[in-house]
């Protein structure tokens, strides 16, 4: 270990403050068993332990835990109390750790784009229709061809463990019992790999495998992005790639920043440990540094060299952009800001959906939208899919409910589906197809959606040539 | 009662409970007289009790009573104090126990609706004219040919012994001394027949009955509904059906749910009695399970064989089906929301109003329209007769007005002709006919109501076809 | 005062109360001096008091005043440390009585007029000029051709002397200090010819004398306002009547009706008193029971029979009463809610002199047009003179001032100029013949001013013969 | 001193309270050292100290401090946890004394402008595009054809010596270390040349200098602002004069009003020192007595012949003043209201920039556009650049951030960098030039931007030729 200390992603520090000790325990608290089976070069492997040399100095106890990881509040309430997402968010709020707290509820600077996300949906009224025979209702819709239970997935969201030890692989296995696909983060807390395998082995196996999403952080380093792809492509039941584009730099989340990182945490998938720098803890910025800011649409071209797998856009925020996803052949589009946490006051996701009606309807014809941010209710759901996409994400509510470990997960999805079959019901709508634009009144939120490619009334924009002429009579001046 | 337990529609718990012990009490509190007396099997009536045999084990006290039906503030306000139908919401806050405050006062989700029905009418203003000679002023109008003096009855609600035992017996001796209408429910705590009985009996018998309207939950036993509905045929001072079409699914009214049913309660109408289950307690979700959500157009025709009596369709959410009501021959429709308890953000009625204005301005013509939700002051009611309704519904406010029985409701209704004839005077109005459209500016709710059928800008709304044609190029991908 | 009592505007019981005493000290605190000199039958009047035969029986203290004359809090804040309109308001909250502070600050129902009134003029922005020299600055004007140093008058006020003994006397003493104008209330604490006299008095008998003006309420008993009239042409710096058309109904002011009335007051020029009775002890209702609601624009030629003055009409809420008042020869309208006493939601000034720019704008050159309510800062003045007032009306703040005697009226108005002055300045304006629509941006009320006589899209408002044709069909159905 | 007292700037009463004592230390406190330098006449000059005649009675210690001076709470954050504009705010509300906070924080009246030039900019969406290489990305730009690391420059504040004894020094050198452009206030606690020489001695000689800019209240006296700016043209780093047109007369800003000023202080620049009367002690208005407000338009040509360097406009609050400015041929104006100090509902300068567009977007070309208010975020700096501004001002973060010295203002600049690249790498833009109105979504506030000069829909103002028509008339009826 003392070769391997100053490479150890997570610093040295957390190496040697073990030193001497049975690390077993405060391993696995953080890192997944296969990391140090995937990562240890041959060379460190040192044998396996015989547990009859174990003595009592061997067996002292390890050092406290990091202060971060002292749940503030352990009562946590009882899983059959909670009847929405609000109250898993609140019960996660009272019983995580203030850094896990400040990590998943933090956004970009002044929250106004995180809160508006949620705020934006009670502004839309439904245009309900009664005397409809609704005695059955389906809910079950497909995404890139794959069945699903409900029009929603789980958008990728980062280190699912910090809350629960089952982390993302609870997750998965609720994802799967629910019958609705989970997007697995490049941040996740468990390899991709692991999770995958983890619910594959424990479904008959005569079934097809149930499917998974990957999202991915192209890599500064291309090559590791390529490898990783090479990785995922062994588990058949990967079944497309979000690439995320709305991640250029790292917003600043404020809260998550003021506290300190957990320095001995590290990304199974990356490597990436973080460290506490000058501007503060923040695991986002911190563990997004080898995110390549260079990506544009040329490399549209090269990850379709890398994979066979269906490509969807993620963090799309302008129906321009959603027009070029077209021109690229990509297979979806994922109108998402991040929740809020890259770049605040980017707009709601919502409001792009209506961007694209008034500026570019026929991209609905050419290729999948999903949006994600602030759904909270299965009536938030029914008002995506009204205008016209096709799934939607939760994020921080599967983050808040992976505190109860799977079966908080598949409550949450319960609850979302009851929500959701209640909104149709009473819309008058038995089946997701028959949700149209007809179906919701946006006229609170009109005026904010964009129309033209620039501004309403800025026509004449040439301010940068009248800058040069100021500029030269400006210098005869001086 | 060994027998008849498992049957009891309040579950058998509430039998056992009582098993050896004189019931007569705590029947009477939650029970009308005339339910055993009507649904009593001859062969389960034992006889007439011989008082002499009442020994002392007999007499022992019953169980303490579930903790909901105890007040949580007894100082309940003088009568005399109460100016305004807020001031009994704040009354009846203080004084109902926590299970009924929120059966009454909860609503679906996250009350959007619910509190957006009261806000919208705040944001309407008047066009006052003055120098009007508004010495007299006339309050009275008819409803379906009926005369009222006020342009207002009471809305169906459920349930009314749970603020007062007199419960909908106070409401109506309340709505004939004060002459004007009342609604009936399906969940009344009291036989319909009761309550119709009850007044009937205390009126002069030569002068014409006082009317009353009957709201019809449509049963999914529909032999159960024609059974009702041949019932009340027999009470000639039943005069219109109300059916309600908004209740296609009981929405989650949270605050209800939260809090453990009394299961000791059953419809007297239907029935049904609410049980526990791992939802929670929602009085409303549990008692409605036997509304029929298959209920559609087609069955106006049946209601139609099932009653001789004016049919108004409640619930209405969208100008379209205030058309179809007109093609399907309804007598009225009554554009509501359930009081925001089923679909939260659902359309506050005054939007549904102002666009039946702009979207099919002849239905007017063609039958009655209604309104509620929200509605607290007199300007409120001025306001919607103004834009064309013929009368408004009380809900909430007549059950808080309950808690002090009949004097409470004359009183509330005694506030609202009040402060009717205020506002109309001071708007320059000496009748309702004379108030139009003139006479309110909803200039600040006017991007709120919808215009066309469709989405103001989604044009072009062929998603599922497009839909398709991906799934095609998806597939050939996977 | 056996025979009297039962004839005492303020009742017979503090008549009683006071029996075998000396209600001298007690009479003065309520009563101006004139008022038994002017009102007391000659056969009363029982000759002057020989003080040699008081003894201490006689002498014995008088009751305890009513609670509601007790002052809440004695802290006034000193005089020089209020610095604006809101800081007067909130010394009068802390030193007032209850009842007092009820009555001045209640308003209708749920106080929305009362409040926009205000908050509307911080929704106007500005469109300043600068580099105009604004070195002098001219804030004086003339009010139906009568010089004032500001355009600002007086709002006629009800009972300036429950907050201090000088009352009306007070304000009109600092209005002529300062060079502006009042307008008496027929509810004025004092009789307007007492008021009037105290400045005559005091001022130069070789000067003009300075104007007031008069608001009249119209008797049910017509022939009680020709007295009061004839009355007051007696006194010439009485230069106009405001003739109050809102408060055809007095409105629910709540604050006001919760607290008991004290009955002893009574109004010098009306006599009426109030008293308390199931409604509750709003003195605004009970004091205004002698207004005849039946006025109408017939009455018009009424009162220009009784009076040779110019007539202004007071509480004008819609375009189209100030194009009727020009038909009527009306020299001047005064926008105005009653200060959102009477009437809730009914609109706030500025907005029908925005809906007589669109509706009609050519009534501005026929008659003077002036605006009140809510106006509390020199900048709100501006305002409404740039939208075409010829002068504003200051109501409450001026009674809160009243506090301080005529020194707060003095400061208050001090202040006003101050802060007009400023705003001019920084506006580049210098007198108020500058000031016109271009100075404000009014982009965030545009929507709230009613355009057409009738509603934007109820085009076609036939209800009424739609009902008739409804009522028979649905007759054939009973 | 006896002589000279009754002279002093800041009162005679500063002076006898130190009569015999040793001043040296208060002096400098609050007087740059050079005031004294330049201003002592010759004669008053007694000679220098010489120690040894110090006895005990000359070193008794000065009477305490005027309370204004007394930190309220010590306990000032860390610099390094201060991570944006609100924390510097928040440590300075914490830690400067009242009186401090209140010259800095208030504005006039009810701070409508002052808060709404901040929270506009939460209205305002990006509209960012993705994909984009924004590997690298350049904050630089040119003011007048100098050059800046960030479109940022510091806006003209005064007296930043009440927050920290380094004052305007601090700012300046923190403006240099960074390459920013400081404008120094003509209120500065310091010597203009006094600032400018700090950083002129501390640089590398043979670099060029690092550039100002001087804001100029043009004196009643023309005198002295014409000798001030030749004392200026002797620096040659000072490369532009801001002349204020927004300060015709000094806003009520109630806060600082409401503390006595300490007379001691004295401007360097203008020698005004303030004093307490009877509306208050604010710093704004009596500091500014000496503001000409008869400034116009004609004397730019007055400026013009006084300094040969390019004149900027700050204070523009109207798009007309904006066409006025670029017919003067001023080189540049500055959108600002002063930061909501001088006229409350003046319009927050990112509508003035609006209303350019709107209304004159050929001024673009023609001269450069400041704008400032409100900023505190670099999404906030984006969208101004975006919308065609060249470069925005921030002034009282600088005032805050000054707390800590020249670190904190670095701190802050560094802040407002990374917050800058961090908006335009997620908007997909890597150079100021690239940010057009196209990334920004204004419909939030685009009913708020005023279009034409009138009014939108008063047509007809003749207001003033009605009202003569309506006098004679009103007089012959007098």
């Amino acid at each position: 270990m003392t070769e391997f200390a100053p490479f150890h992603p997570g610093g040295p520090g957390i190496i040697h403050r073990y030193a001497g000790c049975d690390a077993s325990k405060v391993y696995s608290e953080i890192h997944a068993p296969s990391i140090v089976k995937d990562n240890l070069p041959a060379n460190n492997f040192k044998g396996k332990l015989t547990s009859s040399t174990i003595n009592d100095e061997w067996l002292k106890p390890p050092p406290t835990a990091p202060q971060a990881a002292t749940p503030r509040d352990d009562s946590q309430p009882d899983l059959d109390t909670i009847i929405n997402a609000h109250d898993f968010e609140l019960a996660a709020q009272k019983t995580s750790t203030a850094k896990t707290w400040a990590f998943y509820s933090s956004a970009a600077n002044d929250l106004i784009t995180r809160d508006a996300n949620k705020s934006l949906y009670s502004r839309i009224w439904f245009r309900p229709r009664i005397l409809r025979n609704v005695r059955t209702v389906s809910t079950s819709s497909t995404i890139l061809g794959l069945p699903t239970t409900l029009p929603i997935f789980i958008s990728p969201a980062a280190m699912a463990k910090l809350i629960h030890p089952d982390g993302e692989i609870a997750i998965a296995r609720a994802a799967q019992s629910q019958g609705i696909i989970q997007c697995i983060s490049t941040n996740a807390s468990y390899p991709a790999t692991e999770i995958v395998t983890s619910i594959a082995s424990s479904s008959n196996n005569s079934l097809p495998l149930h499917p998974f999403f990957f999202q991915l952080y192209v890599d500064k380093q291309r090559g590791r992005s390529a490898t990783l792809l090479q990785k995922l492509h062994q588990h058949p039941n990967i079944r497309a790639i979000f690439v995320t584009a709305d991640a250029a730099a790292a917003g600043k989340r404020e809260a998550d920043e003021r506290l300190k990182a957990d320095e001995s945490l590290a990304s199974p998938i990356t490597g990436v440990a973080p460290r506490n720098d000058k501007k503060g803890g923040g695991y986002g910025r911190i563990m997004g540094s080898f995110i390549d800011p260079s990506l544009n649409w040329d490399d549209i071209a090269w990850l379709r060299a890398q994979t066979h797998l269906p490509l969807v856009l993620k963090g799309v925020m302008n129906a321009s952009d959603v027009r070029l996803a077209c021109e690229h052949g990509l297979e979806g589009v994922m109108l998402s800001n991040h929740g809020g946490r890259n770049l605040d006051t980017s707009p709601p996701a919502v409001l792009t959906l209506l961007e694209c009606h008034k500026r570019c309807p026929d991209v609905f014809r050419k290729l999948e939208i999903y949006i994600d941010g602030g759904i909270r209710r299965g009536a938030d759901v029914l008002k995506c899919i009204a205008l016209g996409a096709t799934a939607v994400g939760l994020g921080r509510p599967v983050l808040f409910a992976t505190a109860y470990g799977q079966l908080g997960v598949e409550h949450l999805i319960e609850i979302m589906r009851d929500e959701l079959e209640v909104a149709m019901r009473n819309c008058g709508v038995t089946s997701l197809r028959e949700a149209g634009p007809w179906l919701v009144n946006t006229g609170d939120l009109d005026h904010l959606v964009p129309g033209e490619e620039g501004h309403p009334y800025v026509k004449d924009w040439s301010r940068r040539e009248g800058k040069r002429e100021r500029e030269g009579s400006v210098k005869s001046k001086l």
